[in-house]
C-alpha cells in the first residue's frame, strides 16, 4: 500500500516539476482552467472552473489527516480514508480482550463513536495563496546564499505566525518548482476526531504485505472517522458536548463504480515526486543512493533480527521499525529494477540535450538561461561531495538515543531565542509534536538492539577515508586512531547502562533545562549531543548556505524549462510537495510483462481464492466466505464480472500522501478510494509510465457491499447520500 | 520444463481411462476414426483416417528417444526435439575449453556432427498390435491374483522375445485401462544418433529453474539430432561409413507458426496420468501421499545441503539429485494448492455416485458391474495399508549403495534361472542398461551426504508402531530394542568405511558373482542385501498377488466407466502410458488467477526484459540482445506483436514424455514444440481443468531467425522444407 507520508516541515522543499503526457500530471488547483480542454477531452462533465475554486464543490468536500487525504461523505463531518491511514486509532482502541483490528469495529450510533489515536486532526483547507511576492519576491538581488536562504525561512516563518491566528488553525507555505513561486495554506485543524467504523483487517489490510504493492489485489482499504467541533462550530479537544463538524459540502457515492475506460479523477495531497531532477541527480541517485541505502537497510533489518529473536520484547517493539526497513528496501529494489529495465536515463539526457539545442538557438535565451543549467549541475554536485558519509551518518542517527539526546540539546540552544527567531520544529507552535515524539521513544527502543545497530554501523564508517568522516563523531568514539571494535563496544555497553534517556520522565524533564545544564550532565547521550553541537551547526550553516545558493538556482533552471515545455505547448505541472492536487485519468489495466496482462477488476471471487485458513494476511471470516460462495452480491453483482468489483485499476498519477484520497467520476461522485500503486508504478516518483503507472483502488459496490452484508453497518450507509 | 520421463518397463503398469471434454483426451491412434466429428469440429484439415495409420504420414514422422519425444524434418534423418531432451548429449560433448552447452552447437556439415550421449536412441515405431487376446484373454478364468500376474507377465514377456528378433528392434507391452487392453509395440531402434545443432543455454534453457512451470516464458528450447545407419539401412553401432537414416516421411515446417485460435495437436508419447483414479485414491495422494513426500523431499534437500557445503566436491557430485528433488517437491506443491483451490475431489465423488446410480438403475448392470466398485475399492484399501513404511523405505532406498547392493544380489539370483524366467530388468536384453547404471553411481555419490541421509530417515522410520516396519531392515539395523542415534551412526561409518561399492570396479564385478559368493561375503551392504533378499522377496510376493487382483477389479470398474460414458455418449480416452497418442486443441490464453490474463504469445522484448546480465539462468548474448534492440526481425516480424513470438501456450493435454512432440497444424505442418505446461497445469496429470491446463510451445518464427540471425545455423534451416 502507499504508505502515510510523515509530513515534513516545509522548509525550501525541493521540488521540480515535469510536463504532461495523457494521464501524467498533479496539477495544483488554479491550473484546471489551463487544462480544461483536456479535462474535458478525457470525460470529465463538471465545469473545471468550478473545481478551482477551494470553497466550492467538490474540492471544498477534499480533507487532509497530515499524511493522508480524506473526504466528507455527509452533511454531518462522516470522514471516509483508507483503512491503512486510520489504521493507528483503530489499533489505539484495541485491546486483548476487544482487538478492533482483528474484528472491525462499527458505532451504532453517534455516541459509541471512539476517540482516534492522539494528535489526529482533521484539516480543512479554507484557503491557498499564492506568496510569492511576500517571499522571494521581497528579497533584495544582493542576497545570496545563506542569507537568502535565511531570509525566506524569516518570510514564510513570519507568514505562518500571522496565519495562524489561534491553535484552531494550521498554515502552511508551500515551494513549487524549487522555490520558483510560494503558496500560502491555511487550514482548519479540527481535533475532535472519533473512530465510526472499519472493516475487520481480514478485509481492510487482506493481503498484508505480500500483496503490498502488488496486482491482482483484494484489499478493502476504508474506514471512516467523525470530525466534531464545539456547539460555535469551532475546533476542540474532545469532549462529549461536542457536535458532528457540519460540511460545507460532501460527496455524494455512486452506488455503481465504474467500469472500464471511465474518466476517473483523484483530489488529494500527494506527498513528494521527482519528476524534473537532472540527468546527474537522476543518476546518482539510480547508481548510488537507492543501492547503498537499500544496503544499509537490509543490513540494519539483519541486525535487529539477530539480536531481537522473534517473540522476544524487544522483537514486538521493533515490529514497526522492521516494517519501515523492509518496505522501503522493497521500494527502492523496484526502483533499481524499473531503472535498469527502462530508458528514463536515455530519456533524461535527450531531454536536457533538446533544452540546451533550444537555448542555444536564440541569442535572448542563451542570456536569459544560458548559465541556467551548468550552474545548477555544479550546486547538485556540491551537494553530494559528502553524501557517503551523510547518508551514513543518517542511518546511525535512526538508532533512538542519539536523536532524541541530540534533539533536546537543540531545543535547549533554540529557547535561549524569541520563538520567532527559531528553528522550524522548535518553535511554540510545535511543542506538541515535539512532547509526542519524545513519549513514543520506549515503544520502539530496546538498548541491546540499539548498540548492535550503532556497532554495525559505526564499525562500516570507521572505514571511510578522511574526507568522509565528521571530525566531533570521531572525536567522541575515539576513530582517530585504528578501529578497535571492542572498544567500541564497551563505549557503548557504557553509554546506554549510564545514561537515564530511556526513561520517559527523563527526557520531558531535559525539555525545560537550560544549556548550561546539558553542558554540566554526565549522561553520556547528552554529552555526546554537546560534543557534536558546535559541529552540527557548522554543518548546518554549509548546508543552508548551498540551500540558498539552490533555491536560486533550482528555480532558474526550472524557468527556462517551463518555457521550453510552453513553447512546445505542453502544460506543465510542478512536482508533488504534499499539497492539493487533481490528477485524472481512466480506469485501465495494463501489461506488466510480455505476455501478461493485469485486467482492470478484480472480484470477490479472486479474495476467496487467495484465502488461507489462519494466515495472518488472507484469512477471511466464514461470513464472508460464505456469502462469496452463495454469490449472494443482490444488487452490487455486475453481470459482466459475474461478480462484485473489489479492487480497480487506473491511470492517475498519484503517490504516498494521496492515500485516502476520493476517486471521483466525470461528475463528481465518489466511486472508491486509492490506497495504493502497482509494483510497476514504484519509480513513479521519478518517473510517469503511462504504459505501466496505475493507481490501485477499492470499489464502492465492495464497500457498501461489505457494510450492508457482512458488517451489518447499515446505519453508516443509511447516512450516505447514494445515487445509481 | 516438462521432466524427460524414465521409461518404466510396462510391467502391469496401473492406469486407468477417463472421459474427455473439450480439449481434453490423450487419443490412440485408432480412435482418431471414432472421434473424426470433433476433429474437424476443432479445424483439422487432414483426413483422420489417415492419421490413425502408423504407417502414412504425419504418423511416421513421430518418433521416441526414450522418454522423450522426437520428429523426423527432413529426408536424411534431421531429428528435432526439446534442447532439454537433447541436454546429455550436448553436455556430454562439452568440455572446459569447449563449452557446447554454454555456447551452443551448429554442425557445419554432416562430418561435424557430434556422436549422441551413450545409450542415445532413436526409436522408430513400426508396428502396434492389440494383442489382449494373446495376454488376458488366454488366461483361464480360474487364474487369480499372484498367480494371474505371473501369467500375464510370462505371456507379455513371450510377446517381447518373439517380437526382438534382433537388437535392432525394441518391443514393449502396454497395459490400457488398468489391464484392460494390451498393444504390443515394435519398434526400430537406431544407435548411432548424433548431435546436429543446440542453441546456447541462454536460449535452449532461457529462465532456468526460476521459470520452469511458468507463463510468460521464453525459452527456445529446441535442438536437432541426426540419426544413421549401416549402409544397407539398418541400425548399428557408431561409424564413421555409418549414412544417414532415410526417413519415411517428414514434417514441413510451417515457417509463419500460429495466430490465437489455430487449430494445433501433439503427437507423442506421454508418459502418465492418472485421470481416473478412485475417490479413495485421489483422496489418499493429496492428503497424504503428496505432503508426505514433499516433506521427505524438502528434508532431503536440507541433509544434502548441510552435509555438501555449496563449493564443495561432494555438493557438484549431488546437483542434478538436488534438483530433481526440488523438481518435485515444488511439483507437489503445486499439485496441493491446486488441489486445495479446486474441487476435484468433489467432481470425483459426483462422478463416483452418477456411476453407481446409473449402475443401481438397470437390474442387467447391477449384475455386471454392480461388485467392480466394491472389489477395487477393497484393493486400494489393502494397498495402502502399509504405504507410510513403504514410501518412507523408498526414501531411504534412494541412497546410492543400499539400491546398488540390492540390485547386484537380485541379480545374482536371477541368473540362477534361464533368461526367459528372469524378471524384466534382469534378462539379457537388460544387461546394458544395467551396467549402465552400475557405471554412473560415482558421479552422484558422497560417502557423508549418504550416510547423513539414512541416519535422518532411519531415524525417522524408527518412530513408526510396529505394524509400519520392516521386521528384516529393523534386524539388521538393530531397530528392535530403543532406537539410539549414536549406535546408527557408528554402524553406517563402519558401513560406509568398510564397502567397496563406493568402487565402479568392485561392482562391475559383483554383476558375474553366485549368490554363493554374495553369501560369503563380508562388506557391509552386501551382507545387508543378502539379509534383507528373502524379506523382500516375500512382498515383492505379496505385492504381485494384489497386483494380480487388481489386474482384473480395475478392469472391471474401467468397464462400467467406459460403458457409463458411452451411454453418455462421451468417448473415453486411456490414461497415458509412455504410448504414442495425439492431443488436440487450439492456441489459446488463460487466466491465471483473478485480474490477470496470460496471452498466449511471448515476444522477444520480453526475452531482452528478463535479460540479467551475467546471471545463469537470464543471461543473454550480445548477438542476440543487439538484434532486439534494433528489431532485425526480417520475415519472421509478426505486426500484430510488433515483434517475433517466442513461446506460445495451447488448450493440448499433455504430460512428460510429451517433451520434444512436434506441434501440428490443420495441414500436419510442423509449427513448434511442446515443452512445459503452466503451473496450473501441474495438476493435469490428475485432473484436466479446460480453464487453466495449458501447453507451452516453443514457436517456429522463433527457431528460424534464431538459426539464421543469431547461430549462422543456415546449412540446417536450408535442409528443412520451409512452406508459408
Amino acid at each position: 500500500m502507499l504508505k502515510k507520508i510523515i509530513k515534513i516541515l516545509p522548509v525550501l522543499s525541493v521540488v521540480y516539476g515535469g510536463s504532461a503526457l495523457a494521464d501524467e500530471g498533479m496539477w495544483q488547483p488554479h491550473q484546471l482552467q489551463e487544462i480544461s480542454g483536456k479535462l474535458k477531452q478525457a470525460g470529465l462533465e463538471l465545469d473545471p472552473s468550478q473545481m478551482q475554486n477551494l470553497n466550492q464543490f467538490p474540492m471544498n468536500a477534499i480533507i487532509s489527516l497530515g499524511g493522508c487525504t480524506a473526504s466528507f461523505l455527509s452533511e454531518q463531518g462522516l470522514v471516509v480514508t483508507n483503512h491503512h491511514c486510520a489504521y493507528g486509532s483503530i489499533q489505539y482502541n484495541s485491546t486483548e480482550k476487544s482487538n478492533l483490528l482483528k474484528q472491525g469495529f462499527v458505532a451504532e450510533d453517534f455516541t459509541a463513536e471512539l476517540p482516534a489515536a492522539p494528535g489526529s486532526r482533521v484539516y480543512v483547507t479554507e484557503s491557498l495563496t499564492n506568496v510569492t511576492d511576500k517571499i522571494t519576491g521581497s528579497i533584495d538581488k544582493s542576497v545570496q546564499g545563506e542569507a537568502y536562504y535565511k531570509a525566506i525561512e524569516a518570510k514564510q516563518k513570519a507568514l505562518v505566525a500571522q496565519c495562524e491566528t489561534s491553535q484552531d488553525y494550521r498554515c502552511e507555505v508551500y515551494s513549487f518548482h524549487g522555490g520558483m513561486e510560494y503558496f500560502l495554506i491555511k487550514q482548519l485543524a479540527i481535533r475532535d476526531v472519533r473512530l465510526v467504523y472499519a472493516p475487520p483487517s481480514s478485509i481492510g489490510k487482506f493481503g498484508g504485505d505480500t500483496d503490498n504493492w502488488m496486482w491482482p489485489r483484494h484489499t478493502g482499504d476504508w474506514a471512516f472517522y467523525r470530525a466534531y467541533v464545539n456547539k460555535d462550530g469551532k475546533p476542540a479537544d474532545f469532549s462529549k458536548d461536542n457536535v458532528p463538524f457540519k460540511a460545507k459540502a460532501f460527496l455524494k457515492v455512486n452506488a455503481n463504480g465504474v467500469e472500464q475506460d471511465d474518466y476517473v479523477m483523484v483530489l488529494g495531497y500527494p506527498g513528494r515526486t521527482n519528476r524534473y531532477r537532472t540527468v546527474a541527480e537522476v543518476e546518482n541517485q539510480f547508481t548510488w543512493v537507492y543501492p547503498t541505502a537499500k544496503r544499509y537497510r537490509e543490513e540494519y533489518i539483519d541486525i535487529i533480527k539477530d539480536s531481537a529473536p522473534v517473540g522476544s520484547e524487544a522483537r514486538i517493539k521493533y515490529e514497526s521499525t522492521l516494517a519501515g526497513l523492509a518496505n522501503y528496501a522493497k521500494n527502492y529494489g523496484s526502483m533499481l529494477e524499473s531503472y535498469n529495465k527502462g530508458d528514463m536515463l536515455a530519456r533524461k539526457q535527450k531531454e536536457l540535450a533538446d533544452l540546451q539545442a533550444w537555448i542555444n538557438s536564440s541569442t535572448e535565451r542563451k542570456q536569459q538561461y544560458g548559465k541556467a543549467l551548468q550552474q545548477l549541475d555544479k550546486l547538485v554536485a556540491q551537494s553530494q561531495q559528502q553524501q557517503a558519509r551523510d547518508l551514513l551518518l543518517s542511518y546511525i542517527g535512526r538508532t533512538n538515543l542519539m536523536g532524541v539526546a541530540k534533539r533536546l540539546y537543540r531545543l535547549a540552544n533554540e529557547k535561549t531565542k524569541p520563538d520567532a527567531e527559531r528553528k522550524p520544529g522548535y518553535q511554540a507552535r510545535d511543542m506538541n509534536r515535539f512532547t509526542q515524539s519524545m513519549t513514543g521513544v520506549n515503544r520502539r527502543y530496546d538498548a541491546t538492539v540499539d548498540k548492535a545497530v550503532l556497532a554495525h554501523f559505526i564499525a562500516e564508517y570507521a572505514t571511510f577515508p578522511k574526507d568522509q568522516r565528521n571530525a566531533a563523531f570521531d572525536k567522541y568514539f575515539g576513530l582517530t586512531q585504528t578501529f578497535n571494535e571492542e572498544k567500541l563496544q564497551k563505549q557503548l555497553d557504557k553509554m546506554h547502562s549510564k545514561t537515564q534517556l530511556d526513561e520517559e520522565a527523563v527526557r520531558l524533564a531535559w525539555m525545560d533545562k537550560s544549556v548550561a545544564e546539558f553542558k554540566k550532565s554526565k549522561d553520556p547521550y547528552i554529552q555526546f549531543a554537546v560534543s557534536q553541537y558546535e559541529s552540527d551547526m557548522a554543518q548546518e550553516q554549509k548546508l543552508e548556505a548551498l540551500t540558498g545558493q539552490l533555491a536560486q538556482a533550482r528555480p532558474a533552471y526550472m524557468q527556462a524549462m517551463i518555457a521550453f515545455k510552453q513553447s512546445k505547448g505542453e502544460p506543465v505541472y510542478a512536482d508533488a510537495n504534499s499539497s492539493l492536487r487533481i490528477t485524472y485519468g481512466n480506469v485501465k489495466g495494463y501489461s506488466p510483462q510480455d505476455g501478461l496482462v493485469a485486467k482492470p477488476f478484480t472480484t470477490l471471487e479472486g479474495m476467496l481464492a487467495k484465502y488461507k485458513p489462519g494466515d495472518g494476511e488472507f484469512d477471511l471470516f466464514e461470513n464472508i466466505r460464505t456469502a462469496i460462495a452463495n454469490k449472494q452480491y443482490g444488487k452490487y453483482y455486475r453481470q459482466n464480472l459475474d461478480s462484485v468489483p473489489v479492487n480497480y485499476l487506473s491511470t492517475l498519477d498519484i503517490t504516498g500522501g494521496n492515500s485516502g484520497s476520493p476517486t471521483l467520476n466525470s461528475k463528481g461522485e465518489f466511486v472508491g478510494l486509492v490506497f495504493d500503486g502497482v509494483y510497476e508504478s514504484i519509480i513513479g516518483d521519478w518517473d510517469y509510465n503511462p504504459e505501466l503507472n496505475r493507481a490501485i483502488h477499492t470499489s464502492v459496490p465492495f464497500m457498501l457491499w461489505t457494510m450492508e452484508n457482512i458488517d451489518g453497518a447499515n446505519n453508516i450507509v443509511d447516512e450516505l447520500t447514494i445515487v445509481e
